[in-house]
């Protein structure tokens, strides 16, 4: 592990310390040098390996020789750097930034502001969401996690999209966001008092997250996707909701969104189906690395609302990362995780 | 004030025992009989109005005798069977339920699945939304106030409506509420510990208020108007941001939010406008009148997303109904509310 | 399991699940009867035991002969009456509620305001604190699974009390608990907008916990203790910190309390000790049965002060009802727990 | 005002804006020099005044030429540093820092860590609590308005100590507060997903507010007076819960905590006695000046329980500074503040 202070990086403590097949080997900070896991995150104090690792300063050759998978969880553009001698050296990596998210360098600095560090690569990074490309993350070299929001966003679009069920060109999202998606972030929009008791919308029309969100809309509609997308913050740590209006397509006559979304993720093992009647709730995901999805059919405006839930720090971000490990060394997709 | 054991009735006492030019004078209750003010709600211990004033069980007409203007807060249903007696003895009415609020009985029914209990009256209540209808509320018998999704919703479209600056086929709402929306409701669902940490879409898709959003928008609009609109719940006490989503009509070449907004609402004193910059936050409406609108166009996708905060106890409810009540009285708009 | 559908059922439900020894063969709800698992707790949807599990009315003799040991999450009061004939069948038995805690009927009248269901039953339960019990719970037929506050308190408090290190008559403690401690009770003071941006202290002078904890602390110090305690009500959902002020005994000249703690909790499994410098935060224990303790010796007063942290769901009930199971069933005392 | 960018120097400047008879005429910053009260806090941009005046950089001169009073909303240390000149130049200054609330400039080397900048002037200031210094606050030149937990424990603690009914010796508090009593601080301790789900004592044993409080009460008491004060964060954003436990002096045959309250209190415009039945709430005071005091008498252990709630901003800092500003002009104590 590459960087740990935030909380995704303290999530993938979590999961790995528990993980049946894996052994965490080496935890890197230029900041935390010296202390134990342990030490730095008082929720593993009575973990015997979190108490023996130490936090080094090693660097790329060091850590691609020791490990057969190694995870950047640093801010974007210097994961970029760090992600360069690593796979020079031949090592596997799964990068939780923005970094290798985004394939056309163009749009990544429309986004993000600045040139991408690394475009020579961003050909050869997989999406790591595994319910769209779980054959090529198995033999990826380079795996770019997915961003919270577009994992809760592309999993319920993606068979409607795919079906043709619905009209691409009227896709609007909602979604509402737990303070942790901001990440131990130490400004005042994020300190409790400013959050409490408060619920804004923010990054309006244009959010980073857009930039991957129609990237991989537009790979499956076949043609370039443009959506609506308004992020929220609401004061609860962890948990995304995201209520997504399309819709149905003009020459669709009878739709069954049952029968669209069992074909489609009736064997997945980190989705579950709440149906017509049900609703998510974040309150039943926290924690894991599920992901909730229900649906309803407006008649009177003829379109499909589909509302996910998910925890922004497991599935949409550590868990999943795990999640895509677990593939990339032939383990049980599940391993560590349920 | 008839009832007032809820969170709207217990914030009405608070406008009202700081109000310059009202002397409330009874508060009927069976449930609370005998007891004064400052028993039942703690935080007004210290009033002496509020320790005299003791909870009564007196029926319509000795209320209508003693009072120029009657507050009711009771349960939909309940409401319009008060409001007839004391309608009859001439006295007027401001309702805080649902009651009054639809024109038609039979979308009453459709949407609250009860028969109206006084449909007869239905012509003519006002609409308590002095931003739209002012003059009418002025010499108005019966108000009905609006709830608190429909005054976030309809203050922000009525300008972009009535300027046919927008489609009206293609309005979507997300809208997020406080748990004291729901009332002091002694349900499950509502306990501390299944509201926080947890943030769910609920009403999907025909919450109850969309009945009087449609209306007042179909009124504006000149036609029939259908929208989708989902609520969702967050955990704060208070509050409600709605994020709307319009497309731009196909005949406007050049929009400019801002002189439209600007001139409806440049002189409204409860409405603050944040324009293409800023952003709603519930924290800065919170304990307020006002209501805040931010707006951004999208070049994108042509569409204007219109956002708004409110204080849903406040401008959803009691504070919005004193609004109605100074402007029936004769007194300053703004009397006991800024 | 005999009655589920409280917060401590669910977590117990939750642990077993998940546990590597068990296979929970029955769960009983007269309410909940015919629903699965799976539909009752929707955060346990995926999982295929909780699928095919149905709460069932099963009475006393076949939940005996069909299970090794039966879980009671019940009210208090009706618990002992479901316990009578379970033991008689020769079953054994491990109750949440607060019947067998109490050794004394009397006391148990004083503090629960009913006489006492089976007050021959008394003498044979274990109280359920491995800390203390280990042995005897090891061969216990019933046993009695602390309350939270008492966990929290007894724990820190057993080695000084034990080494004659404080005053006995001069232990106070003021503790803060989350709103689950309240369990899934719908009423008014435990709805969310009663809650959350609230505290206050409940339950003065008198609280029910009271008389467990004077019990324990009596057989422990070997003479009648009497402490003062004050529960207050925090929003959070889950954790309990208690702040234990202790007057050092005035013929202890030296006192370490790290001695001391690690002496007595050194090689618990359950147990970690902050020291003199670190401070608990329940956020650090939420989901795990851990409790931390932290100390510190105020000169100026000449008191020692204790401070715990627990999840009063997982410490303060059904994990340690499991950690309690894992010793009746001669399993490792951490499965299915770390 | 000097300094306003914290959430006491906000919550002054909404009293201040909304008082009747005073005008605010100028407020410092150097940070948000140029910009206008209503573009720094959004609650007041309907204000006209707070959209005319803009924060400035004035000098001391200028400062203490303009206005009859000044507040110092500044961190401590600065504040000393500001109220020389201001003080050298005939101002009247109410200072919400801790710097002139100890009298002993060693106490304050102890518990703040740094020399004071201004210990001549400590003689001089009156300790700004109008329950205990009405008179000398109406003639004061420097007011240093009390700390929120000393004001939570003063205020009950008085009238006891005072009639000689407890044990100077054995006082031990245990407070909650709100986490706006740590300032608009930015460091990560006080971020949102810190402190939500978070309870934790801090400062504990010698926190910096102990000074001043064992100060008060070693006056009141006429000795040296040592106490026990664990103060504990908790998530709201505003509050404070005090239990404070004290031991009936042994001398002391028949209290009547009523009789000793109602005599202390019985005509004081922001304390509420709740008795011997009543319990505090935060939620019952968060907006107001008031404090509400519980008591209790626990027979088994021969102690006098008190419970106090009080708004830490409002009677807690800013409140209470305009409670202490309207003795120093000659106003009704309660102006701006009921």
């Amino acid at each position: 592990m590459v960087g740990a202070s935030g909380y995704s990086g303290e999530e993938l403590v979590r999961i790995l310390l528990a993980h049946p097949s894996v052994d965490l080997v080496a935890a890197t900070s230029r900041q935390l040098a010296g202390k134990s896991l342990a030490e730095v995150f008082p929720r593993f104090a009575h973990d015997k390996k979190a108490g023996a690792l130490k936090f080094s300063t090693a660097d790329a050759t060091q850590i691609a020789r020791g490990a057969n998978i190694i995870f950047l969880a640093l801010p974007h553009g210097l994961a970029a750097e760090f992600a360069k001698p690593l796979l020079s050296a031949g090592a596997r990596v799964l990068d939780l930034s923005a970094d290798f998210r985004v394939k056309d360098a163009d749009v990544y600095r429309e986004f993000y502001g600045h040139d991408h560090p690394a475009p020579d690569l961003l050909g050869r990074s997989v999406y790591g969401l595994p319910e769209i490309y779980r054959d090529q993350i198995r033999d990826a070299q380079l795996v770019a996690c997915p961003g919270c929001y577009p994992t809760s966003i592309l999993i319920p679009l993606r068979p409607v999209i795919r079906r043709k069920a619905i009209d691409r060109s009227a896709i609007l999202v909602a979604s509402m966001s737990g303070v942790s998606g901001a990440g131990r972030k130490v400004e005042t929009d994020y300190l409790f008092a400013e959050c409490n008791e408060s619920v804004r919308p923010y990054g309006v029309p244009k959010h980073r997250h857009l930039s991957e969100i129609e990237q991989e809309l537009s790979i499956l509609g076949g043609e370039k996707v443009v959506i609506q997308f308004t992020p929220h913050l609401v004061p609860v740590n962890r948990g995304i909701i995201s209520t997504i209006y399309t819709t149905i397509a003009s020459n669709v006559v009878n739709i069954d969104p049952a029968v669209i979304f069992n074909g489609a993720y009736g064997e997945e093992p980190f989705v579950r189906l709440l149906g017509e009647t049900g609703l998510p709730d974040t309150k039943h995901v926290i924690g894991s690395n599920f992901i909730d999805i229900a649906w309803r059919i407006d008649k009177r405006t003829n379109r499909l609302v589909l509302m996910s839930a998910i925890d922004n720090i497991v599935k949409g971000a550590s868990g999943q990362a795990v999640q895509c490990m677990n593939l990339m060394l032939g383990l049980p997709e599940t391993a560590g995780l349920i």
